[in-house]
């Protein structure tokens, strides 16, 4: 049996009350190993709920990170749940942390107890958005990495592969240079250079997409910078619910209806963002996760650290110092 | 009278046979003083058609800038009518430039034909959108400059507040500064350094913003670099198409509801977007403008030259030389 995925219980707007029934759901019914971290009495008192005590460890952690704590404190908190889980990752006793905290966080503390992987210059996070013609579109670097260089950019495309291939199962991912024209040199500095760097990489380079390609099924995987990524993300988010707000206003929608199109749309759906570009395997879950969406992040969890998402990344560039 | 406003007859999906129509309206509904300029034969025949023969008059030019022209090449190309419209604006024969052209062309053309305000590094393109709540932000930059140093950026606030206060008549604009995070100091070097300058500025500094606020009616004013600034705009556009195909699939909504909210958000609807900082007015309308949104443009174009949209600017920053 693999090691067990750590979940940090006390991450996440609703703490233990929903990551322990997420992690219970993982083992019952999904079959991932799993083990808790966080204040042992709380834990315990929900795996009581389900009757679960005894079947899963729990390792005590006695900080909590706050959800508003900027990455780089909460990285030099005490021993919090997030920071053990991700040392249990980093020592190897671990093979994933599943975290539903805040991103700056986790990867703060990530880089710190989980390391980077060893040709790495940075992380990167990928989250699947699903596109109105079916399937789904790997979006990278989604916020880890503001001030990327292109060589990190190129990167992060090779891991936005691999996820698009390991969660997505899609076989030979295309990948897009997220950019503000599709012909190619248009874009601003980074962009370009990144755009130069690409065709010699080990995939299937598509070109420039624009913003309107996101949603739009056009590649497989669209790479950019974790600034623009971010922002990206959110605006779909908000885009999404601005529009539904209107139609409910308007009252020329069913209810249901539009409910049916914000669960598409809704964070909590998109499965796991998953941390890339670490010696283990990070998946961030949403803030505002229900117990099946952690339980469904420990399985992406499972596949990636099963997966060796980033021996593509080790096999094309060298390891070099961190810039 | 005024100076007229010059319609680029050639720009746009259409050409002439919207673009005259939006003059001719433009003339008759709303009393704009206007031009048209492009080849004479053509816009003669269209006029002829409106039965405005010898009401509005035609400058001759002969070349015709293609939509998907590079940027660089437009301002190159001989007599277009974009590049004789834009130095009617530049010689003071005109007020202002309404242009359907691809967006990288007219700002080539105006920043050669019209010129840089006196104090303004670098120009913005600013555009309002329509929020959830009713009203609209302004987005700025939304495509003109890629690269802008921190300073453009403060100055493409003070263009955005001008826009905001002379197109949607807001008197004192809040602005927010598009990042990755509502704390200060989040974002990515660009946006930490463009943050330390904005509260020193003669305008209402909410702080930053984050991409679920574009379309939220949390600030009047959004500023960003052109680069970010696109991608959104069309992100924007996209997951609006995306929701609509989605609803549209399920047969949950009805038809014209549907269509109610893509009108909304379509680009044309938006009013013009408006090239700002230069020596005079560039109003851009999207490339499938028909005549009614020209003739809009038109109106926008000669409220923004009446109402001295750089002044701001000028007054705030030292003239210095190009970057």
């Amino acid at each position: 049996m693999s090691n067990p995925v750590v979940v940090d219980a006390m991450g996440g707007d609703h703490g233990p009350a929903e990551t322990v029934g997420g992690a219970v759901a993982a083992r019952r019914e999904h079959g991932v190993p799993v083990v808790l971290v966080g204040r042992a009495g709380e834990v315990r008192g929900e795996l009581a709920r389900h009757d679960a005590v005894g079947e899963i460890d729990v390792v005590h952690a006695e900080e909590i990170v706050p959800m508003d704590e900027p990455g780089a404190r909460a990285a030099a908190l005490g021993a919090s749940s997030l920071r053990v889980g991700c040392e249990l990752v980093g020592q190897g006793a671990a093979s994933a942390l599943v975290s539903a905290g805040s991103t700056g966080a986790i990867v703060s503390c990530a880089l710190r107890g989980v390391g980077r992987a060893p040709a790495v210059l940075r992380p990167a996070l990928a989250i699947a958005l699903p596109s109105a013609a079916g399937g789904a579109t790997v979006l990278v670097d989604a916020g880890a990495t503001s001030d990327p260089t292109p060589e990190m950019i190129a990167q992060f495309a090779l891991l936005g592969v691999s996820y698009a291939q390991l969660v997505l199962g899609v076989p030979d991912p295309s990948v897009g240079l997220l950019s503000i024209g599709s012909e190619p040199g248009k874009g601003n500095r980074l962009t370009r250079r990144a755009e130069e760097l690409l065709p010699a990489l080990p995939l299937r380079f598509h070109g420039n997409v624009e913003g309107h390609d996101v949603l739009a099924g056009t590649v497989d995987v669209i790479v950019t910078d974790g600034f623009t990524g971010n922002i990206v993300l959110k605006n779909v988010e908000g885009s999404v619910r601005a529009v539904l707000t209107l139609m409910a206003r308007s009252g020329v929608a069913e209810p249901e209806g539009l409910r049916e199109v914000a669960r598409r749309y809704d964070p909590e759906t998109h499965g796991g963002a998953a941390l890339l570009g670490l010696s283990g395997t990070v998946v961030v879950a949403h803030g505002s996760s229900r117990a099946a969406t952690i339980a469904r992040a420990c399985v992406v969890a499972r596949d990636l650290a099963d997966g060796g998402v980033t021996a593509r990344v080790g096999d094309h560039f060298a390891a070099e110092p961190v810039r």
